[in-house]
């Protein structure tokens, strides 16, 4: 796979500062870059080893073009650029239509002409595979599945009975997308199992990670609407909403029946409670917890960051006293007479402490 | 499928109000339920709803019966009640008995002429599937295993040799039950695995979920007792001990050696560290770290619940500056006279600081 | 299979109290082991149960020689002694080698006469399998991939297309090596995938537990050095590099692009922000958030642990007010005046927190 310097300045939208002819085969990084790849120049952090690049194209700002000492491509957003052009010269695999001998797929299957199935795959009874899905190796996709337009499962992923998927939808080894939910009812000290009856809805452009696990619903459906992008290791309960291009980062728990808004951004092993409602543009930063509803766009953060273990010790038994300590400074404040400006700090500050109880 | 509500009311010990021969074919939302569905009424925050149904049936307590427009079945908890109804409407799906002839079985495995196994499963030596059992499509089953009556695994399920599951088990997809334990010991900087020799041992009536792992022992086995309900993305680890009809919600992670009582609910993204043990009936909500044992029955938490990330960052600093807020108070205290009633107060707390040092 | 005391002896370096024909079968621990198993006494805790053991052998110290009612291993390390007897004892089951008729192998992968390839496995073209590789039921090995000699996927595994593992390495169930990182750019309000276009280097002796996902990296390869140890569920980012001998505990989640040295020590569920620096012999405790680089030795700790819930909730609203209680302490220092020794303890306290600012 080669393309000229001017291919790739139309393809991407950038202006050529070179020699058009140019064949590139590849992407690297500005460092290792030989002279039939391209590289850019993202952030002026690296402007300095820009002189020393051997690469034979640099995306880059207009501001750094003077410093660069091979072919030049400018955009007004290098890295954006160089992940279209990344695109155009790496192509995800296209697999061989049809289905592999060693695959097993049910008579009752509707698998189009242009969809490729891989050997030890397993295509349950009524399942849809819709023009160029390609089913990896050793996924099994359960009865009346509905598999849309050019998605891909990886390898070894599972999609349960019923489960809907869109277009262009990529979903990596491991992952569980429509097992039952965690519905359960406390009967005489035993666990009454709920019938998990809804289904997995999986809108177009989504991606979820490696070993990640998505719910069906109790009754209604699960829902992942489009664009977003979902992590490895992930856990969505059943009946949760995602609003379009949310993405959610590895080891994040979502719980059931959370209606999540539309470009929010929730960090690595964040935890959201179940029931609660996250508004749209909100980020959640990397393992917190979110016992609430959050109502308002923003970035909201919890817990508490490691330091060295004395430290930690140390003000964990404090966190424990704070009720206390918070008690003896009113009692100080009580038996302290404040006079003037002093006073009037003082009440300002049992003010804010009373409105944010 | 379809019942009578005559037949409903029988099976789920409800008192019908209304047309004993009306079919039902399903349960659905009380928004949503058609007149051959039956819904329920659990909460009487609902109330508002009911007049406006259209199901088939509700289920609902003897209070709301008045304001019913349609058929209606009385009964104490309705949502148990719907539970049962829902269960006898959308019973699991029977697998056809018999290994399919793609599965790759053991000549010296011993299967039940009532199992099913799917295309693609693989059957372990000496591995014995007693009668009912459902091999779903992928799932692999090593040597020596024991899967008791009526356990299911779903697909892509993998149990590890030598692992013994009770009846009526449930095994979502991509779990793997009995890898090997993280048990190391360190030797001149480097890591010498220990063996891990012990099995695991699950009870009847377990469900565990997707790509949950349970770890076998190091010596001794790990146990799950009867009616423990695990959800997706867990972790337990070698030589753990679950009582009976515990359960532990996704994401969880449960350490080696630790031994949990009956009836305890663990939260999603809790983790509770090594060698520990949890009294019955302890509730640990999500997120929680638990470092030590807890002795006695209640509701324990931890963690710092998100704010929004300013408070968060002006918060997390003085969380770093604890001590030395306590040292500064006793400081204030022992400068300022204090006189009287306030003197008492002041002492008192200062004694229930000491308390809990 | 067998060994004589007098043979274990060698074999671990112990110096053998006893008779050395006597043969020993398995190990157990020192309440249950029989005539025919080794076992241990590693801590002094256990003497009480010394004399009434029934092993056919304990491996102790020399202090706890004189109550050993039979026959003695005596070292230095008996945990680590047991560990080697173990291991000689019960050694890993070896595979018989050759291609299962039921895996599926590329006409164009190169595997070793000695490597052993399970039922329902696939290996892709060019993938490589070099002397005594076991690759068991279910597992999927992606195009160009190289697993390095006597390296063993258990079941279930996926190793993606140019993986590289090393010799030795053992890879649990449900693993993942080699899926997409997570990256992703923002044009126009949706996320831009960007390439994945690095590797996978898995260095010698690595050890990797069940449903664990380590992702490929974007430009350059995602680094595991020799002898790394990771439990089961724990996400590795692409681009990350971890050092040799750091052991990973279980849930833990490492992001992208993060550097992290040798010999360190990682705790169950502890979350590591992208683009950070672990030293070398750092041990960070479980569930710590790690958002900053830590650039020297030592032990680190974040978190809240639980306590009563009630206590908690008293504590959780007491710290949304730490900043205001930090400026009533200042306000109270500032009007009670301080005299003599007071004073001066009050200043030192002032500046050891400016200090922490």
């Amino acid at each position: 796979m080669s393309h000229t310097l001017g291919e790739i300045a139309e393809a991407i939208g950038a202006e050529l500062h070179g020699e058009p002819g140019h064949a590139i085969t590849g992407v690297a990084a500005l460092s290792s870059a030989r002279s039939d790849q391209l590289t850019f120049l993202g952030n002026s952090r690296w402007t300095r080893h820009l002189s020393a690049t051997r690469a034979g194209a640099v995306i880059l700002r207009h501001n750094d073009l003077g410093g660069c000492p091979v072919n030049a491509l400018v955009a007004g957003d290098p890295y954006v650029a160089y992940i279209k052009a990344a695109r155009l010269l790496h192509p995800e695999p296209v697999a061989a239509p049809g289905i592999d001998a060693r695959a097993v797929v049910s008579p009752r299957a509707r698998i189009s002409a242009t969809a490729s199935v891989g050997p030890c795959a397993v295509i349950g009874e009524g399942a849809v595979l819709e023009d160029g899905v390609v089913i990896g190796a050793g996924c099994v996709v359960g009865d009346n599945a509905r598999i849309g337009r050019h998605t891909r499962l990886v390898a070894n992923v599972t999609i349960c009975h019923g489960v809907v998927l869109g277009e262009r939808v990529l979903i990596h080894p491991g992952a569980v997308i429509g097992a039952d939910g965690f519905g359960l009812a406390r009967e005489h000290d035993r666990w009454l199992k709920i019938p998990q009856l809804g289904g997995v809805i999986v809108h177009d452009d989504v991606e979820i990670g490696a070993n990640t696990a998505v719910d069906r619903g109790a009754l209604e459906d699960t829902v992942i609407e489009e664009g977003v992008k979902i992590d490895n290791l992930v856990q969505i309960g059943h009946n949760t909403h995602i609003g379009a291009h949310t993405a959610i980062a590895g080891c994040a728990v979502i719980a059931g029946s959370v209606t999540i808004g539309r470009r929010c951004m929730i960090g690595g092993a964040a935890a959201l409670a179940g029931h609660i409602e996250i508004a749209d543009d909100v980020v959640i930063t990397g393992q917190s917890g979110v016992p609430n509803s959050i109502r308002e766009a923003g970035v909201y953060s919890g817990g508490i960051a490691a330091v060295d273990n004395r430290t930690w010790l140390r003000n964990m038994v404090r966190f424990r006293q704070l009720d206390d300590m918070a008690r003896r400074i009113r009692a100080l404040e009580e038996r302290t007479p404040a006079v003037g400006k002093r006073k009037k700090r003082a009440s300002r500050s049992g003010r804010r402490t009373d409105r944010r109880k």
